[in-house]
């Protein structure tokens, strides 16, 4: 038998069971959903407002520095689940100075910030739960909320941001399942468009019913908060006993890997059942070295996260009086609506070309299906930068493909 | 509002919607599945046979020296979503080497094994799709199949590397599902035992039905196929255009991160649909950096996997005339059946005692609920750490609890 046994067609003609792929392409092309990768060189000469580095810590010299080291010192990878080789003093170490930044008793990292929310929604649920979810949360909270439904527990939706809304499906809940068993799960500031959750609102929701909130603090980590420290400590729910928090070390902490950080009964409990963490890999040493080094600058220097959020009030207040349709940035993000998805990519393309990067956002990754451009702030973008970034996504925004001169144009994307 | 507003009980006993929790580790304590973290310093002295890293190369200067540059280079981590601003050229080259390794036309990295995995999986699937199952698949294949599940995939499982029962779940499959959209999803080489799959019979199952092959090549890069080369090329399906393969760049690869090869059209499917791609941040470069080196030296040093197989051999035999209960290893992978979870934890504690690190596997890591010993060799084992492993491995055995001295003791753990 030959590996082409079955493929009667010519070389580059999918094979059998995939030829579907073919009309999926072309439906999402129709669509104007076309994905493609873009690889950069290292040594690009771009603005950067796109990626998730908000502190600017990802190629910090220091940062790097860090990460070489530890990989020299602990090896290239953990070698295997951390429950079997994979668990290191500089692990450790990690996880007892993010379980003080945040004030909580324990940490536990993961490999991701992905299958850290994994573990938090699973364990923490299961037979017998119910798990009440903003529509909005991150597709990571979404999947946890379909493995723990896929391992017996029920899930509601509550309206984006809306206590109200929250307190109800909390009430409803309370009716079928066990009292004990039941979670709020939620983004602290949801990625799209940087947006708050209202934390306090959700906190008392959770308290009069007895549920645990679950959060996902990606965006708030070194951005949110009296600095940096997070939209817990902003909330005035740094260490909250019910209370449990994940985090990614690949945002503001330039590096990779994620973490849940709560009371020592629930990391000892991931530690025990949590799937993503007993069956997969432990973080590699570089990413764990260069997210302490970020984290201990991030605490040397409590106005980093200041200036940040400074420069992303700097980008929307100039973008908005260009007239163009921003959301207030509370973190670090800034977003701005196109008409079209294809408007989207093109507006996008156009500011590349012009050596500025911003992201563009389309269905799916936008969940009220308004595709916009996402620009991030950095700690150290130059006065100058901001005023570049504003003109140039004024500049690049494409004309409407049909506007009558002289007519005036209705409100875009709602 | 303070952070302990509800938190009436003192300050280290649960808060109400944890105390569940104290419960379940009662449970697991009593079945003696108590996990313990023990983080490792860099410099200790033990022999590991343990660690998922085959080849020893997660500690070769080489390696470790080309994660350091890398993290240089590129940074500490990738800033955002492979589709934002974390693709990068490294990852590209790195995509490309191991697409020309396994003989593909493509291949997309991830930031560990399982998040390629459940994107493999996931994306393939889908309303109207069947998906059949090894029954002993790895943990994040089973994760896998139960998202694909919550987007409407059908999934049923089929015994335990049989060819047979597998043709006749595709059979059944075919009967309720779109002909085109079934896919057998199988490990290569199984986690826990080592042992390989029937893979042409595997093959020729999903040739006769249509369906697609989607295999978990984790334990067989870098450990079986000429040269490493994986268990497709010792099967003669290298490159196989009906066949998707994950791999992982945390075992014999020695760092972090996984990846999907397979057809064009497969990864670009991949690229604009995998939920683990889109909205996770790409692989950190240090890990990508080294996984490229290691796969450099794989490469040039084609006896290196013959002499990993070789040790693995050797600690066969050696453990089985000491009289204990050992599979014959297809790969790396040497097992020693217990009597118990207790005596299993004993057993590997005492080894450890003597300087000698084995995995000890326990429910629900072991699919059948025979907790064993787990051995793993690694090429650069010599013979004198093969003699101290085996008579560490023989003498730590604990004594059976309750045996009576002259009554022979009947065959464990079966
Ligand atoms: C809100 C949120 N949570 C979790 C994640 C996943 O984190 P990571 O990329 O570290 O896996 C992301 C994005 O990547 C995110 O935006
Ligand atoms: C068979 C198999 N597949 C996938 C994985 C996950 O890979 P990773 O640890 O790189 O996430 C593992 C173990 O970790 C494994 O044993």
């Amino acid at each position: 038998m030959t590996a082409t046994t079955d493929d009667t067609a010519d070389d580059t003609s999918p094979a059998p069971p995939f030829r579907w792929l073919a009309g999926a392409a072309r439906e999402r092309a129709a669509a104007g959903l076309t994905r493609v990768l873009r690889p950069r060189p290292h040594d690009e000469d771009v603005l950067d407002l796109a990626s998730n580095d908000y502190l600017g810590l990802a190629r910090d010299a220091r940062v790097t520095g860090a990460a070489a080291q530890a990989a020299r010192r602990w090896g290239a990878g953990a070698t295997g689940s951390r429950l079997v080789t994979g668990d290191t003093l500089l692990h450790r170490a990690l996880e007892e100075e993010l379980a003080d930044f945040y004030g909580t008793e324990s940490a536990l990292v993961f490999s991701s910030g992905y299958a850290a929310n994994l573990a938090m929604v699973t364990a923490l649920s299961g037979r017998g739960a119910h798990l009440v979810c903003d529509r909005l949360n991150h597709a990571s909270l979404i999947d946890a909320a379909r493995l723990a439904k896929a391992s017996g527990a029920r899930v509601s939706l509550f309206g984006h941001a809306d206590p109200d809304s929250a307190a109800r499906a909390l009430d409803e809940a309370s009716e079928g399942s066990e009292a004990e068993r039941r979670a709020l799960v939620s983004d602290t500031v949801f990625s799209v468009d940087g947006d708050l959750t209202d934390l306090p609102g959700l906190s008392r929701a959770c308290r009069s019913t007895g549920a645990a909130l679950l959060l996902d603090d990606a965006h708030g980590l070194g951005v949110v908060g009296p600095g940096g420290a997070g939209a817990l400590t902003a909330a005035e729910l740094r260490g909250a006993r019910d209370t449990v928090v994940s985090v990614t070390l690949s945002k503001s902490l330039g590096a990779q890997g994620g973490a849940v950080l709560g009371p020592s009964c629930v990391v000892r409990h991931l530690v025990e059942t949590a799937r993503t963490f007993i069956f997969d890999t432990g973080l590699a040493p570089a990413s764990a070295g260069a997210a302490r080094e970020a984290l201990r600058l991030l605490r040397t220097d409590p106005g980093l996260a200041e200036r940040l959020r400074g420069r992303a009030r700097a980008l929307c207040t100039g973008l908005s009086e260009h007239g163009l349709d921003t959301s207030a940035p509370d973190g670090a993000v800034v977003s701005v609506i196109a008409d079209s998805p294809e408007e989207c990519t093109r507006w996008a393309r156009r500011c590349a070309e012009r050596g500025v990067r911003v992201g563009c956002f389309r269905p799916p990754s936008v969940p009220d299906g308004r595709p916009r451009l996402r620009l991030t702030a950095r700690a150290d973008l130059s006065p100058t930068d901001i005023d570049r970034a504003i003109d140039t996504v004024v500049r690049c925004r494409p004309a409407p493909p049909s506007s009558i001169p002289g007519e005036t144009t209705p409100p875009t994307g709602l």
